[in-house]
C-alpha cells in the first residue's frame, strides 16, 4: 500500500508553497498519496488549526503522516516537531499545534537541514522528515526525544454551580458556532444560550426546526453547536469564537 | 488498479469535514484514490452541483465511484441513496441531485448506521457506502431498491413560436453565461438575446471577438454560452442564473 | 510506479472544469497520481502562472508531466504546445507560460483534434496529450517539432549603477512581496528600498523584528521578499506587482 500523507496549513491554495511542498515529498516518496486537509487555516491562526487537526487525523488509518504547518513564528527559534501518538504520525512546528494529541505522545525535535530556508520549514524541514516517517522511519531516527513540546490546549468547559459554561471553539463555512461543550453534558432539558441569548433545549437535527431558525445541537464532532437551518448563526447572532455558550 | 472516488460537494475546504469524508473514506478502503470534483458547490444550490455532475461524472473512467453532498435538507427525512449508472456509482440524498442521470439508472435507498451524525451524513452514511461500492459490493448489497427517487431536472428550453427560449443555468467563474440551449438546436444566422439585449449570431469562439467585447458560442459544455473575451458577461449584462437565452 | 501529473490553472476550483480535466486524465491513463499546484492564477495572469510554474516544477521527480493552463488566448490561433526539460514534461498553450523553462527545452506544437471545443483546449487537447506522455509517449510522437516557441520572460533585476533596481515579480497570501532581486547580488550593509520607502537592511528572518514591523529577506525562492511578521506588506505599503525594488 503507498504510504499516505496528510496537509493541513494556512498556505491558502493560490501560491507556490502546497505545490512546493507536495513536490518535496513526492521527490523523497514517489508513490505517496497525499491528501489535503485544507490549505484555508486562517493565516496563523493556531486555534483553528487545532480544532481542525483534532477532528480529522484519527479518520485516516494507522500509519498516516500527518503535516501540520500554521506558524506565526517561522523563522523564529521554535524547535520543529515530529509526533506519534495511537499508531499515526506528525510533523508541526512546536507552537501548540498538535495539543489535540493525547498525553502520552512521543516528541522528538528535529534538526535543522543546513541550508533550510528560515521562512519556509514545510518544505526544507518538515516535507523531508515527513517523506521518512513514510517510508518507514522511526521517531528517535529523526530527532532526539523531547518531553517539554508546547502545549496550549483548546479551552475547556466548567460548570459554574448553575451551568455548564463553555464557548465557541470555531465557526465554520455555514456560519454555525461550534462549542466545546460535550453533548453528553447537557442535562435534559437544558436550555442553551450563547452571548446571552436563549436558544431552547437541544434539538435533534437541523429538521427539528423551520427554515431561518436557530437551533442547538450535537453536531457531528459530538459538542453543541447553535446553527440557523439554511442560514448563519454567527451572523444572525453576530458572535464567533469566543462567545460564551452556556448549558 | 486502485479504486477511483470523487467528491462533490457544498462543504468548502476551510473546514474539517472534507477532510473528515477522506479519512474515512480510506480507513474503509486504504489505496483508493481519492479526486476532489468541487467543494465550492454554493451552500445548498442543488442545481449549481447537478450541473457540474452532469459535465464531470462521464469524464471518468466506468466504476469510479462519485460521492455528491449538497444536502439543504441534512438531517431532515430525506432518504440517502446510491445509485448506478452506465457503469458508475453515485451515493447522494435524496434531494433531486442525481437528477442528471439517465433514466434507467438503478436506485438504493441506503440505511443509516446507527450513531450516525443526523447532520454529518457525508461522513457517516455515504462515505461508508462510496468505500463499499470502491470494492465491489452491489448496489443491492447496500439497500433496498426504489422506483421513486426525486427527480428534479434542469429546466429544458422550449421552442415558443418565434424562438428557442432557454434560461441561464449556470454562471461560471469567469462570469460566462451557461445556457440550456444545445448548440445544434440553434439555426444559423439567428442573433442570441440575453435578458433582452441582442448579442449577435454565433461566433466560433473567444477569438472572434475583441478584448471586452460581449460574443455568443457553443461551449465546451455543448450549449449556447455568452461570455465576454477577457472579462466578465454576468457582470457586463447584470443577469444570473434563471435569465432568459433566446436563440 | 503511478504516472505523476501535476496541474495548474486559473480555472478555480467552483466549477466543472478541473472535474473535467482529472476525469480526462484518469480515462486515458486510470492509475495516473494527480496533484493540483493551484486553479487559483488570477484569470488570465501569465506572470503569475509562470512565477508559480518556475517555483514548482523541479521540486517533482523526473518523469513528471506538467499540464499548466493559463490562457487569456484561449480560442485564438495561438499554438497548444508540449515541452521536455531536464527529465520533466509539460502541456501549455503557447504564450509564454512556459517561459520559465531552460533555453534549451524540446517544444513540439500539438495538433488539435477534430472536435475539441475551441474553448477548452486544458480538456480536449492538453489533458490527452499529458496522459500520453504520462505513459512514455515521446514528445515527437506527439506534434512537430519548433524552436520559435513564445517566450516572454519575467523581467530581470539590472544594476543602474547606484543600486540593483528591481521590482515585485507577485504578491503571495500573506501579501509579501516577492522581487526578482536574488539574495546573492545584495551587497553586504545596502538598505532595501520599495517604492521610494526604505526598508532596512536584510535580515535573515521574520523572527528578526517585531510583530507588525517590515522586514526585507531573502525568501524560500531566493530572492528578495519584504514582508510584515504576522501582517501583510502589500496593505502596509500600498503597493504590488510591477512596484520598484532597489537594493
Amino acid at each position: 500500500m503507498p504510504p499516505i500523507i496528510t496537509l493541513l496549513t494556512d498556505f491558502g491554495t493560490a501560491d507556490s508553497y502546497v505545490g512546493e511542498v507536495k513536490g518535496t515529498l513526492l521527490s523523497h516518496v514517489h508513490g505517496a498519496a497525499l491528501f489535503d486537509i485544507t490549505h484555508h487555516v486562517p493565516p496563523g491562526d493556531l486555534r483553528a488549526g487545532q480544532y481542525i487537526l483534532g477532528r480529522v487525523w484519527q479518520r485516516f488509518p494507522q500509519g498516516t503522516v500527518h503535516l501540520a504547518v500554521v506558524d506565526p513564528g517561522v523563522g523564529t527559534a521554535r524547535r520543529a516537531l515530529a509526533a506519534g501518538a495511537a499508531g499515526h504520525f506528525f510533523v508541526a512546528p512546536d507552537n501548540g499545534l498538535l495539543s489535540c494529541l493525547p498525553a502520552d505522545t512521543h516528541f522528538v525535535s528535529l534538526p535543522i537541514p543546513p541550508g533550510a530556508a528560515p521562512t519556509f520549514d514545510a518544505r526544507d524541514v518538515f516535507a523531508p522528515a515527513a517523506a521518512q516517517l513514510a517510508i518507514g522511519a522511526s521517531l528517535t531516527q529523526l530527532g532526539h526525544s523531547i518531553t517539554d513540546a508546547y502545549r496550549s490546549p483548546l479551552p475547556a468547559p466548567r460548570h459554574d454551580g448553575t451551568a455548564v459554561a463553555g464557548e465557541v471553539l470555531y465557526v465554520d463555512r455555514f456560519g454555525t458556532l461550534v462549542s466545546n461543550i460535550p453533548g453528553e453534558q447537557v442535562e435534559p432539558g437544558v436550555r442553551i444560550k450563547v452571548a446571552g441569548t436563549e436558544i431552547g433545549t437541544l434539538a435533534r437535527t437541523f429538521g427539528d426546526v423551520a427554515r431561518g431558525q436557530l437551533v442547538a445541537l450535537v453536531g457531528s464532532g459530538g459538542t453543541v453547536e447553535i446553527a440557523v437551518r439554511d442560514g448563519s448563526a454567527a451572523r444572525l447572532l453576530g458572535v464567533g469564537v469566543g462567545a460564551e455558550v452556556r448549558a
